[in-house]
């Protein structure tokens, strides 16, 4: 109705405004993915991880793209894009998750659909393949937002999901890595080299995430980690924290985060972004600068989001050197990136 | 500087207009307490019980309120008058609380104050006496945010924490409402009484929470509960949740929320409220009323919540039809309620 009135009342004004009014009103959708922020940095790339990673993250978001072209939900193409960096070693989350301080590997993840702001998250998982689908599953088929543990196990076991032993996530590189900051928490408050501290940080970060708009309309956001390395004492992170980690809501925007997940917990990361949009007007890009630079920045804490709002307009925004991301729209244009710049 | 400034600029104004920006601007404080939102109706109360709950409101209040009247911090006055309210057995929280559906107990608290943004949260654990403490504790001696089950009770362990076997939560209330919403649950969709549903809602409830601010105008939050009756699979609910269930910032208010859980995380309930302060300039009552009656209950859930702002103001707002709840001014007046008019 409100496009049929206003191409009626643009008739006379000639073709080219009645195009570009009819562009603006017509369905759109989008997809945006991250694979973690953190320090990285050019330097201490080789072509070929650079490769991998391009390959990974293009051939993840591709798959959210067919779906929503195809005229599929956002849910659907966050899962499986989701599931596309799970499953690839490059990223902390499913296979390749970094190890906790006890040598084994807890997973979370969670969901949330902007249509009816419906939510699932697990935590602290080690048996299931898929976790982002452990938190759809909570969301459709339980009547909580969040379980966690053997009970967010149990629960799985009975939603049909492919279930693998711990030892399927576990990869040389995180068990080399996991020696590392061990080696180095028990130097203790001896000095450590810059290029060590760099790698240290570098241990916290690798959470990955995809938003999505789909032709209906409909905004969702999903994220999927292994939390920090060396973690202890069942630590939970922001990203399986609705509000922190994830948002989504068809009246501002989908939101997945990834940085040092305490800082994004005490910021409430993705619901202020949402928050800043629905009660200041501020565009998606503005409202994530000022919450990842000014509010977690303002901490001490660092990450990044990615976010797409109800008209496809998008943000990746962080305040590391750099962050694993990609950019699909409806035209097929398609942005990878690594390093900020 | 600034009450000094002002008051120069308006010594001219005459004695009236000065004392009444000495006031606004005088150092003041409040706490504001809750121990659950639900169906409480008079016509199910007896006068026994109603006192019983007016007792131990008025005495975990006043604990908090000594604490802040002789200049001691809003955190602990938070951490005392909670501690009341957990060892008593009238309240869904520490000693009392609901049992799940493994007829154990699952202990959740979370804290956050307001002046730097730090915050400490707790799930899952069945042996530690006081989980506040334990929350404000992974504040302060973790790099954490928010620990998780077994983790969580051995970090408790090495924190000189009160800890306690599981037994020492279990009373007989609780194991008798188990029974009843197991009875229930087993009759499937078979039609049950309005009396039954009325009990079957109630047992959702319970949580206790408090919220202060003290002469040096740090704002404080705390949440701590057992949970559901009846929760599965180590079901998190909001308490715990920084941004849902409690939320502390100098620039807004303090926040402690009771209800149902799951809406409360798909709200971000108390980050919300704040956010309605901060962005729109809404009044904490205000800000309630709408997050409460609008977001929350738009979307079929139920609750309250109780805050406070730097100034003193405070809110108490729910959607059911009643909520065990009581307020504490600078000047000592102190004002008890459990039915919403």
């Amino acid at each position: 109705m409100k496009k049929i009135s206003l191409l009626l009342l643009l008739a006379t004004l000639g073709c080219k405004q009645q195009i570009l009014i009819e562009e603006s009103l017509s369905p759109t959708f989008g997809i945006v993915i991250h694979g973690g922020a953190g320090t990285i940095l050019k330097e201490n790339m080789t072509p070929t991880k650079e490769a991998a990673y391009r390959k990974v993250l293009t051939e993840a978001i591709k798959v959210g793209h067919t779906i929503l072209q195809n005229g599929g939900s956002s849910q659907e193409a966050v899962e499986k894009t989701i599931h596309v960096m799970e499953d690839s070693t490059l990223f902390n989350a499913g296979k390749g998750a970094v190890l906790n301080s006890n040598e084994t590997i807890e997973l979370d993840a969670s969901f949330m659909n902007g249509s009816n702001l419906d939510a699932g998250a697990i935590s602290g998982v080690s048996t299931i393949k898929n976790p982002i689908s452990a938190a759809i599953k909570v969301m459709e088929n339980s009547p909580h937002v969040m379980l966690s543990g053997k009970g967010a196990e149990d629960f799985a076991a009975t939603q049909n999901l492919e279930l693998v032993k711990p030892q399927y996530f576990i990869t040389d590189r995180r068990v080399k890595a996991l020696k590392r900051v061990k080696a180095q928490e028990a130097l203790r408050n001896k000095p450590i080299s810059s290029a060590e501290t760099s790698f240290l940080q570098h241990q916290r970060y690798g959470t990955v995430g995809c938003v999505a708009l789909d032709l209906e309309g409909n905004l969702a956001a999903g994220t999927s980690t292994g939390g920090m390395t060396n973690k202890k004492w069942n630590r939970i992170g922001d990203a399986p924290i609705i509000g922190a980690g994830t948002y989504a809501n068809n009246a501002t925007c989908a939101i997945s985060a990834t940085g040092w997940g305490e800082f994004f917990i005490r910021s409430v990361v993705a619901h202020d972004i949402s928050a800043l949009m629905e009660y200041k007007g501020f565009s998606i890009k503005e409202a994530s600068r000022i919450v990842i630079h000014e509010k977690v920045g303002g901490l001490g804490g660092d990450g990044g989001v990615v976010g797409i709002d109800a008209k496809g307009n998008v943000a990746m925004e962080m305040n590391t050197p750099g962050m694993y991301r990609a950019h699909m729209d409806a035209e097929g244009n398609l942005n990878v990136k690594i390093y900020k710049k």
